[in-house]
């Protein structure tokens, strides 16, 4: 009997996992239907079937779910990336890899953000979720510099906001075979420069 | 006297040219001095000395008078980069020179914005800019390759989105020494890729 609180502590952290899931998940259908503005708690909680009142528990308002939202895709990209990373040699084949994931994950988000991602840039979540970005492709380019793969006289953290940069280019390409070309013209500039 | 009306036109004409010129810049003096909330249309009016009456008839509002000298920085911008353009050689040198150049502005916009560009920004007049910039950025690319100095294998309108955004990481930068090498390392990114 000694193992019940633990037992019941995790059933309702899972309980709880399973609400907010649902909640997100309601919040983003109804968003991909109606916009961001013909959303309410009203609607959520009866698509969900939660409860107005412990929906109000979960999430104050409309927005709080929204960066719930927001924060749940940022972090599945991450996950996805580093997945790639752990999937490719290091060196040059994974600098490719990982850069040529993200422009296609920028692509396909380009693709559907409509000012939604505007709004949602400037909290304080994502800007710490885009410095985990940063960092971890920073990793990626410092791994690829130590294998003697890339140019060794720019820092990797200003080839970090270089390729990053220049792979935002992709929100504007719908063509793969674009995102590719992106992709190689990107990582040329990683090469050593013949003029320097 | 047949020239009479000629002349006169001419008259008014830079007597408006001058009423607009003094009032955009009154209204960045005072933008710069109390930030973007606290001008309005009284004080910018007592600063350039010209009537209230007369100050509405140029500009309806402050945001108007905000546009108005975003388009007039542009302008000088996009005057400079052309200047650059027809001071250097045709081909790698001009490509180099025209970037770099583009590239130093961005990074002294940087330094100065306060999320006045992002408002400003959303302008179809900005908009108007910005599509010019590109065209120019374009057709300097166009050139370029059309003497060889460049890889070939990428359409001109995806080098430029390629370059437009990776300088925009300068943006970022406060040393002149990082702006030269991300230009280094954009520009690397145009010459042939072998791995392709």
């Amino acid at each position: 009997m000694g193992d019940m609180p633990r037992i019941w502590n995790e059933t309702i952290e899972a309980h709880r996992d399973a609400v907010r899931e649902a909640t997100i998940n309601a919040t983003a259908a109804l968003v991909a239907k109606h916009g961001l503005t013909g959303v309410t708690m009203s609607q959520i909680a009866k698509d969900t079937g939660i409860g107005r009142a412990t929906l109000y528990k979960y999430f104050p308002d409309v927005e709080s779910i929204l960066h719930a939202w927001h924060e749940r895709q940022i972090d599945q990209h991450l996950r996805g990336l580093v997945e790639v990373r752990d999937q490719t040699a290091q060196g040059f084949p994974r600098l490719e890899a990982v850069l040529t994931a993200y422009a296609q994950a920028v692509a396909h988000r380009g693709e559907h953000d409509n000012n939604l991602g505007d709004m949602l840039h400037r909290s304080e979540h994502v800007a710490a979720a885009h410095q985990h970005l940063r960092e971890f492709i920073q990793e990626v380019i410092t791994g690829a510099a130590a294998t003697g793969a890339i140019r060794q006289d720019i820092p990797a953290d200003e080839l970090t906001a270089y390729c990053l940069h220049a792979l935002a280019a992709a929100a504007t390409l719908h063509d793969p075979a674009a995102v590719h070309r992106l992709v190689q013209t990107t990582l040329a500039g990683f090469r050593t420069s013949d003029r320097e």
